[in-house]
C-alpha cells in the first residue's frame, strides 16, 4: 500500500526538525504500512522504511506491508529498536500524543544514547486529513451502506419499538452487509434527542415526536458518520421549526466548505444562524470533524478550529439545537472537500422524514 | 460506589512512595468512583477525594459517584488541577503506563511547583486484580449469559454455515440478552483452528473437524472470557489425540488454582504436560489471564508471571495447543480463586460435544 504516503510523511520530517520518524500508534502504522494486526511499528524516513512486528504477524506483515523492510522482533518487542540506525546522531521523531511516559522510558534505555527522541506527534495524522481517492471511495462505499442499513430499520417503522432495539437492528443490518458499526449507534427519541450524545434507552419510541439517529459504518477500516432526525407523526410547531433552523444551518455550512476556509469560519456559518434564531446556547457542539480510518480525526470544524479546509478533507457538517426536556435536532451529511467546493457522501434526504 | 475501593488504594500509595494519586485511565476511575462517562479524573489520598468532570457529565457524575466531591472542569478540562492542592509539597502519583508524553508535559505546566509528579502507574489495577463479591456477582452473570448465547447458536447447528456468520449470531445472541460482546469473537474451523487468534472467515465450517470457539460477555461493565471446541462429526485420531491431551492439561492446571502459586507455577502445570507429549511447540501463548473490567487484566498465568495468585481473583485457564495446516484445540474456564482452591464460573461441559 501505497509507497506515496511514506514519502509525503518523509517531506513532513524537516518541519518537526527530525532525522526520522517512529510511528507506534497503530492506526498511523495502518496507513504508512497497509497493516492490520494489533502489533508493528514504523521507523521511516530518508533511506529508512523498516516494519517491526513480532512472531504472530510475520506472515501477515508479509502479505501486507509492501514498501517497507518486515523485520521479526525479538520476545520483547522494541527492543529491536536497539539496533539498526543510521551512523552519527540521529534525531527520531516520536508519537508523543500517543507514547506513554513509561514506554518513553522504556525506549530512551533501548535506544543508542546518539538516537536523541524528540517529540513529534501529529505528522502522520496532518497526512491522513488528506484522503487519496482510494481512500474517499472507501469512505463513500461505507456511507452507502450505512445509508442502506437504516434504510431497513425505517422501512420496519419506529412506533413502539425501543431506542434500545432500533439501534442494534440498525447496526445488525450494517453487520449483515459486512461492515462494523462506526461506534454505538445513537436512537434518541422525544425529549432524549435533547441530549447530543443520547445512549439508546428501553423506553419505546412514541408517536408525533422527534427521533435523531446518528450512525455509521466501517468497511474496509474506513468509517462513514451520518445523523438524520426523522418525524413519528407531527411532532408539533416548536420542535417542527427546530427542524426548519437545523436544516437551514446545515445547509448553508455545507456551502461554506471548499478548500480556503479555516475550520472555525465554516462552523462560524451554522453558528450565527442557530444563535440568530436565540437558539445559541443550544448548539454545544462543533460542527463537525474530520472521518477516515478513525471517526474523529482531523481537520476539526469548530470554534478553535485554525486548520484551512484542503481539497481532500473528509468532514462532517453537523450542526444541532437541543432544547433541555423537550428534544433536539441534528442533521449531519459527510462530505468530501473538491477543488470545486464540495461532494456530498451522504445519500439520503434532508427533508423531514415521517415514519410511522 | 465503594468507599473501601478507594481507601484499599490509599492504603498502596505509600509503597509508591507519593501522597496521592491521579487516576486519569477511565476503566480505574470507573473501579473507584462508579463513573462510567467518557471524561473524568481522580485525585486521591488521605483527606482527598476529587472526582473532576466536564459540563456533559456533570448530570451523570452526581448520580454516579459516591465518596468524592464532584467537581465541573473548565473548558480544558486538565486544568482544573492546578488548584486545590494541600499546602507544602506533594509527592503526585500518576499513570505513566497510560499518560501520554504530551499529557505528562501538560501537567507539568498547569500544576504548581511544589507538586511533583511520580511514576507510579498499577496500583489502582492491583487492587483490581481482587474482586469484591459484587465484581463476582457481575462476572458470574456474564458468563452465564455468554453461556445461554452459546446454547442458541449451536442449537442452530453449524456445518454449512461460515464462521463469520456462527461469529454474528454469537454475538446477537449476547445482545439480545443485554450485554455486548467482551471482544471480536473466534471461530475457527479445521486448519483455522491453528491459529490461536483466528478472525472467523467466509469460508463454511465443514463436517467431521474441529471448531474453536472463544467468545464473552461484558454485563454492566464486567467481561466473560471461555472457549470451547466442539466437533463436527469424527475428527479423526490426531484432532482427538489433541482433543484429549489439552483437556487433561486444563484440568490439571485448573486443579492448581488456589491462593499461593505464582501464576508461572500454574502455567507450567499445562506446559510441562503438553511438552510431555510432544506438543511444547505448539502452545505458543500463557495458560491464561485476569478478567474483570477489561478481559485482560492482572494477574498473568504465564511463563514471566510473578504474582502470586490470591483469593478473589479471576483468571482464565486456557491451554492450547496449535498445529499447523492440520487445525487446533483450546479449552477455557473463567475460574474465582477462593479461600480454599476455586470456583469455576463457566458452565458448558468439556466432553467434547458432537454438534452437526
Amino acid at each position: 500500500m501505497s509507497g506515496g504516503r511514506a514519502e509525503r510523511v518523509e517531506a513532513r520530517l524537516a518541519e518537526a526538525e527530525v532525522d526520522l520518524l517512529l510511528v507506534t500508534d497503530l492506526t498511523n502504522v495502518r496507513y504508512l504500512t497497509g497493516f492490520t494486526g494489533s502489533n508493528g511499528l514504523v521507523v521511516t524516513g530518508p533511506g529508512v522504511r523498516r516494519f517491526v512486528t513480532d512472531f504472530r504477524y510475520v506472515e501477515q506483515a508479509g502479505q501486507q506491508v509492501a514498501g517497507f523492510e518486515v523485520e521479526r522482533a525479538p520476545q520483547e518487542f522494541l527492543t529491536a529498536l536497539e539496533r539498526g540506525w543510521p551512523g552519527g546522531v540521529v534525531r527520531l521523531g516520536f508519537e508523543d500524543h500517543k507514547v506513554t511516559v513509561r514506554q518513553h522510558a522504556r525506549l530512551r534505555e533501548l535506544l543508542p544514547e546518539r538516537v536523541e527522541l524528540v517529540a513529534a506527534g501529529g505528522l502522520v495524522e496532518r497526512e491522513r486529513a488528506i484522503k487519496d481517492a482510494a481512500e474517499v471511495a472507501a469512505i463513500r462505499a461505507a456511507a452507502e451502506l450505512a445509508d442502506e442499513a437504516l434504510g431497513d430499520v425505517l422501512d420496519a417503522g419506529l412506533v413502539g419499538r425501543t431506542e434500545r432495539e432500533i439501534a442494534l437492528e440498525l447496526e445488525q443490518a450494517m453487520r449483515r452487509r459486512g461492515a462494523e458499526p462506526a461506534f454505538p449507534s445513537i436512537v434518541a427519541a422525544a425529549a432524549h434527542g435533547a441530549l447530543p450524545h443520547a445512549r439508546p434507552t428501553d423506553d419505546p419510541v412514541p408517536a408525533d415526536t422527534l427521533v435523531t439517529i446518528d450512525w455509521g459504518a466501517r468497511l474496509d477500516g474506513y468509517c462513514s458518520d451520518c445523523t438524520r432526525t426523522v418525524a413519528t407523526g407531527e411532532p408539533g410547531e416548536e420542535l417542527r421549526a427546530i427542524y426548519d433552523l437545523v436544516l437551514r444551518a446545515q445547509l448553508a455550512a455545507l456551502d461554506a466548505v471548499r478548500p480556503g476556509p479555516e475550520g472555525r469560519e465554516v462552523d462560524a456559518v451554522a453558528r450565527e444562524l442557530i444563535a440568530a434564531a436565540g437558539h445559541g446556547d443550544h448548539f454545544g457542539h462543533g460542527l463537525g470533524h474530520g472521518v477516515g480510518l478513525e471517526v474523529h480525526e482531523a481537520p476539526r470544524l469548530s470554534v478553535t478550529g485554525e486548520d484551512a479546509l484542503e481539497a481532500g478533507n473528509v468532514v462532517t457538517v453537523e450542526p444541532g439545537v437541543y432544547v433541555p426536556a423537550t428534544g433536539g435536532v441534528r442533521i449531519e451529511d459527510l462530505v468530501v472537500v473538491s477543488e470545486g467546493g464540495r461532494d456530498v457522501l451522504s445519500g439520503r434526504s434532508k427533508d423531514l422524514l415521517t415514519v410511522g
